[in-house]
């Protein structure tokens, strides 16, 4: 890769998401090169990528040039590429546009969806962890209401307004509410010659309570919200398979469905050569240490998703989420100009600052340290913490509109199928 | 196709754009049951499509829900269709979802864009008529400089980072102009490993000025506003080919170029089964006669871009554009209404409300009727009139704060590739 050598060492980043920007935003300015690589050429706020796929949001308000990020920055390169492998004997990482030499290494690959192994799965469930993905669910959702219509089989137009989520952490939980005020408020007026009552909203969790991670109280109110809109919420059932047409359980339940999104899982997206056994530990996660170093390696760092650092809290490593993300990064980076400097690099501590999830209009759940609170006010607070981590101005605002007309009207207006999913269009 | 009939009058209407939309809004609320067909669920505003190719819009916030136009309109009906065939003899339409009866028919399928047969052009050219060809264009432009980074050719990295536009209407003008403020703007802050001085944008026209359909005073100062932007003006020069690498001319002028976008003209979509050769005139458009019925038929119409009307000033037909088509699809409304009542129609008559085109920031040319005028006051009034037929509120809102931030910040934030054009991302 066509990358000049300077007397600055260099730091390749694999990965833009939370923990990479974050950490590249830190070694800006300063006497170091840095080399981020990334397979899209923007960074994505993934909270809210459900809202792009019920056509609440506009992908491009999720989405945030990388360049720009770090535009005033002399010493940053980014390149578009799909990170290959790494060698750790030669310090290289090979790519898709040729290999490049590192003197440090911080693997930031973040997580991808966790199938179990099962393939059928796999292949026929929808994911949520990307933009393209999100928009595919989008057309999906759509393109399946419009062939509803088209068919006299009950049963079939049944299974094509079906929505079967599987797994209740926040991601399964806002996805479920999302569609179930599109059910109530879109549906009826968009297909008035459909019987949209029949539409059914899912969600099946394999452990006794949605939102896990939470607080009792905020699970137990998620639940009431989402039966409140109508979102049935299966508990103690496990997906077993799904073959395009029926999901099967370890129950007797099953259900007939066009479409079944697996929010079931994640698993960090580790990249071969650095995958040795005996640091790659549950998840598919590389175990670092307080310092973000993977085992073995003094100049090879993993943040983010990827990363397991285990805590007295956290004996299982921190949440794959946002927040341990980016404090990894931030402080990897002060940690790494120490390292360089050959001063004492300091353990990361997690400020945990708590968690939170929408389920719709006025309602949704946050958990902070010392205060748990649901309703109204938890949804203010959710849209303004949302915001406020949003990068960019023009994405704010934007976000902004979006919400306050989608407040105000009851309505999602990027209810669009631009690709479609299921057939691709003679001519666009 | 599972539509119920009822004692109205069946109206079916092929195609979304500004002629089928502005006719079905007029049928609205009116004893008739009217059947909207169109291959996109939504509405494009084409005029801005220019800008969702340079980054400078969300593709979403010129697109609209077919289904919302209309929702309030209870014998409305919108299949997603692509129409195969008209059967004139049994009053039908042959769609990828079945068969449909009309009682009267309008074809609104608007323009495609026209290579005059050369098929080598049209394989390895851009189009920009609808909303993915326009994402298309964003992703090739955007993976254009991601690659002239990685070649050390630099013949390869100049064609990568030259661009052709052919045409020089509206369409290629503004988005040359647009291409020009990247180049200035945004390039060399993104890239600051490339010299994108290097970077060059050509429109080719074959005629000897620009912008031909309006006044000599606006062609002039577009083309002065273009030269001072940097854009390389050729008049007088006809595109011969395109082979994926250079342009070749009817001139000794040839162009090394990664990127063609195909400008040059629009021909009717006409549909299999309404073809005859008697009633398809110049531009492959139907010719229609001043209540926009079809040569030959009292019950089928056509109105936009497909149908030719001529009339004195325009012994050609109509402009295609979208003013024609609204005024067409309004009045086209009222006739039907007249002709299913019995009561005579009234042959249509253009208003003719001018032209205009944006060149760039404070840059814009205006022809009114009584009054041309160029610059600062015309950018304003180009902005405010397209704005002001921008369907939907929240559009409206969106597109504002994205030319708000643009205009203060030099900048167009959209700039990603999220589906993209030369090689298909390894996973999503």
């Amino acid at each position: 890769m066509n990358i000049p050598r300077t007397s600055f060492p260099r730091i390749v980043i694999i990965g833009g998401g939370f923990a990479g920007v974050a950490l590249a935003k830190k070694l800006s300015k300063q006497e170091v090169q840095v080399v981020l690589l990334d397979k899209h050429n923007y960074h994505t706020f993934q909270p809210l990528l459900y809202q792009v796929s019920t056509g609440g949001l506009e992908p491009d308000s999720i989405a945030y040039p990388i360049r720009k990020i770090l535009k005033d920055f002399p010493n940053f390169y980014f390149r578009l590429a799909n990170v290959e492998e790494i060698d750790t004997e030669k310090n290289k990482v090979v790519t898709d546009i040729g290999k490049l030499k590192f003197d440090y290494l911080v693997v930031a690959s973040g997580s991808t969806t966790n199938y179990f192994g099962n393939a059928e799965i796999e292949k026929n469930s929808m994911a949520m962890k990307t933009v393209p993905q999100s928009l595919n669910l989008r057309s999906l959702i759509l393109e399946n209401f419009e062939d509803a219509l088209l068919t006299s089989d009950l049963n079939e137009r049944n299974a094509l307004m079906n929505f079967v989520i599987v797994g209740g952490g926040p991601t399964g939980v806002e996805l479920a509410g999302a569609l179930a005020e599109i059910k109530k408020g879109i549906l009826p007026k968009d297909y008035p010659d459909l019987d949209t009552r029949m539409a059914q909203i899912h969600i099946i969790q394999s452990g006794d309570c949605i939102l896990k991670g939470m607080s009792e109280k905020a699970s137990h109110k998620a639940e009431d919200f989402l039966e409140k809109l109508g979102v049935q919420v299966w508990k103690n059932v496990r997906v077993t398979n799904y073959d395009g047409k029926t999901v099967t359980t370890n129950t007797d339940l099953t259900f007939e469905t066009a479409t079944v999104v697996w929010a079931a899982g994640v698993k960090g997206a580790t990249i071969k050569g650095l995958d040795a056994e005996d640091f790659i530990t549950r998840g598919n996660r590389i175990l670092v240490n307080e310092f973000n170093q993977v085992k073995g390696f003094g100049h090879i760092f993993a943040a983010g998703d990827i990363a397991c650092m285990v805590t007295d809290e956290f004996p299982n490593g921190l949440p794959m989420m946002a927040q341990p993300a980016i404090q990894q990064g931030e402080q990897l980076g002060d940690n790494m100009l120490r390292l360089i400097e050959e001063k004492p690099m300091e353990p990361f501590k997690y400020k945990d600052k708590g968690a939170m999830a929408t389920i719709g209009r006025n309602k949704a759940v946050v958990d902070l340290k010392r205060w748990k609170f649901q309703g109204v006010f938890a949804w203010y607070v959710w849209m303004f913490v949302h915001l406020f981590f949003l990068i960019g101005f023009r994405n704010r605002m934007v976000v902004f509109v979006n919400w306050v007309y989608n407040y105000i009207r009851f309505d999602r207006e990027a209810r669009l199928i631009i690709r479609p999913f299921k057939k691709k269009l003679k001519s666009e």
